[in-house]
């Protein structure tokens, strides 16, 4: 253990220990990654100092690496920043946790507001001159860039842990009971550290989202306070913006469902925020994904302008539910002109799901 | 029978009647009420006309009688239109469809955009010259009107089946099953002119919304051509706005609540629609009633600004589930600073409520 503000190293007994490491944004292992004016995004700190560099250097062409939620957001605050963008992602479409036709619609977002992306290419190495980064290099080109931003997603960190012969799950987290035990007596964790479960696959799922670690922590620190509570696991639900196209999704996707072999009818629908003749309504498209046969709920997916993503809600709670496509046709949704069709959009897509079940 | 376009009147045999008849706002029968300036709001047509006389008497003092949906939706247009209104109500707050703690923050919402309020007052009379109205009289004062817009809510156009023998349930709509057959073999019903069934208090409910009957528009039109579809019922759920500021229910109140006699704890919270850094962050309220002991979820309201009300339709869904509210601890709601803070204000209330239990 060491004391973070005397610097001393010793040993700590414990009744209770938490471990709450949360998790590392990933570099890559490729020539040049350790250049000057490469940034990951993570903790606050390195959110003012990727802030201070752009400050202190004006850099002009800056290169994002990865097109999921921090490539997306760093997209949309570099774009507001004036710079020249362009974004990498290795995937035949941006956004990953999506299916690849409503991923297509957030490439099509990010291209309407000037980002150069660049699909389907893999991060090769990084051009250094004098310790500073001068290029991106893909498989396929050369990006000049004055800054990088890499958004490959998060590890958990998990060592300390599997040093300590604590038992990690298979997504490399750290193992939990439900109340955020650990194999070890005594031993509880809680957050970007740990494995989750997720309800839909009942299968082992890794995500680190502050909505998360924070409900896991609250149950972690009731039980190791001496009371008793139970976090039962997460339905993958997620929302990201850029600019005014908002993103959201929950459940599981389609190649996750071909993963497990599971059989699903897929229904996608275009429709309004708000009754078409109210101002400011505009595109919503929501995709839905349903068992095959029974209609039972697996995941559903939104991108549209304002007040389109929030409506992922709905669908989360009906995954918690085990709703069925059929039943959540009925679904009392709120309706007032300012505020949706009579048809929820999302009860659109069930409904056409429905007919396909 | 009477056919629209040739006058004619007649008898017209039927294999199968759907009764579509709708609503009709209620007119008070006072001294006066029948005179010029007197409006009801119900179909386009009646909208078009309000529209017309303001356009060709320009009048500049309003009066606006009821609280409801109509009232509130007229009070903000009316005052875009420049006009000095005044809303009377016989309860003490606006909007009888919340709590009153709940409706106080609608009340201060008609006052903030300058509505002159005047409540627990009962409309007794109109003072009537050459036939137009000049004052609005209730039970303290007389309120001088050169428009009087009435919003005392709509009763089912039952008359015709009830005249034809059709029985009609207690709160006075014609009585349906769930596939919208009346006890008349051949004959079904939906819409505005049927009673619903209240999936959580389970009795008789009557409510006159455009996204109900639509439903249940659909499902009388599958079963009527052969089909099998059900409508299972509603939970309540109503939206609304007053200029910037945002409303919704579902579910019961706390009067419903104690005229059932049954316990319940309530939780009513304070947050913001978004995390409180992030631009255009504003205040939310959320209201949570729990049954007692259980904590099964029996109802919610909220009041905020833009993002707030559409979370209405994750109580409304939870309570087509069933949820306690220790489950809905645990939804796996979206978080992102644009969209809410890390606990989503729904949950903050429900954990709160949970804790009440």
């Amino acid at each position: 253990m060491r004391q973070i503000d005397s610097g001393r190293v010793g040993w700590e007994p414990f009744d209770q220990l938490l471990i709450a490491t949360g998790a590392s944004p990933f570099f890559p292992d490729v020539p040049g990654g350790d250049a000057q004016g490469i940034h990951g995004l993570s903790t606050l700190q390195s959110g003012i100092e990727v802030r201070k560099a752009i400050d202190q250097d004006s850099p002009q062409r800056a290169v994002i690496v990865g097109g999921g939620y921090i490539g997306l957001e760093m997209a949309e605050a570099l774009v507001l920043r004036g710079m020249e963008v362009s974004l990498v992602e290795k995937m035949p479409q941006v956004m990953g946790t999506l299916d690849p036709d409503m991923g297509a619609l957030v490439s099509e977002a990010l291209r309407d507001i000037g980002v150069a992306l660049y699909l389907g290419e893999s991060l090769e190495s990084f051009d250094v001159r004098r310790g500073r980064v001068q290029a991106v290099v893909t498989d396929q080109r050369t990006l000049p860039a004055d800054l990088v931003i890499l958004g490959l997603g998060v590890r958990p960190n998990s060592t300390l842990a599997a040093e300590a012969e604590i038992p990690l799950g298979e997504k490399g987290g750290i193992r939990v009971n439900e109340r955020m035990q650990t194999a070890v007596e005594g031993v509880w964790a809680a957050g970007d550290c740990v494995e989750s479960f997720h309800l839909v696959s009942r299968r082992p799922f890794y995500v680190a989202l502050g909505t998360v670690a924070n409900k896991q922590g609250r149950v972690a620190g009731i039980n190791l306070g001496g009371g008793y509570a139970t976090f039962p696991g997460v339905v993958g639900t997620a929302v990201s913006k850029v600019c005014a196209v908002e993103v959201a999704r929950t459940g599981l996707q389609e190649a996750e469902l071909q993963r497990l072999g599971w059989e699903y009818v897929s229904a996608k629908i275009d429709s309004k925020t708000r009754v078409g003749y109210y101002p400011n309504a505009g595109p919503i498209t929501v995709k839905v994904l349903a068992e095959r046969d029974s209609g039972r709920l697996l995941g559903g997916q939104i991108v549209g302008i304002e007040g389109a993503a929030k409506r992922i809600d709905v669908l989360a709670t009906a995954l918690h539910a085990g709703f069925t496509v059929q039943e959540m046709i009925h679904l009392d949704l709120s309706y007032a002109p300012p505020y949706s069709p009579v048809w929820d959009p999302v009860l659109i897509a069930a409904r056409q799901a429905a007919a396909l079940v």
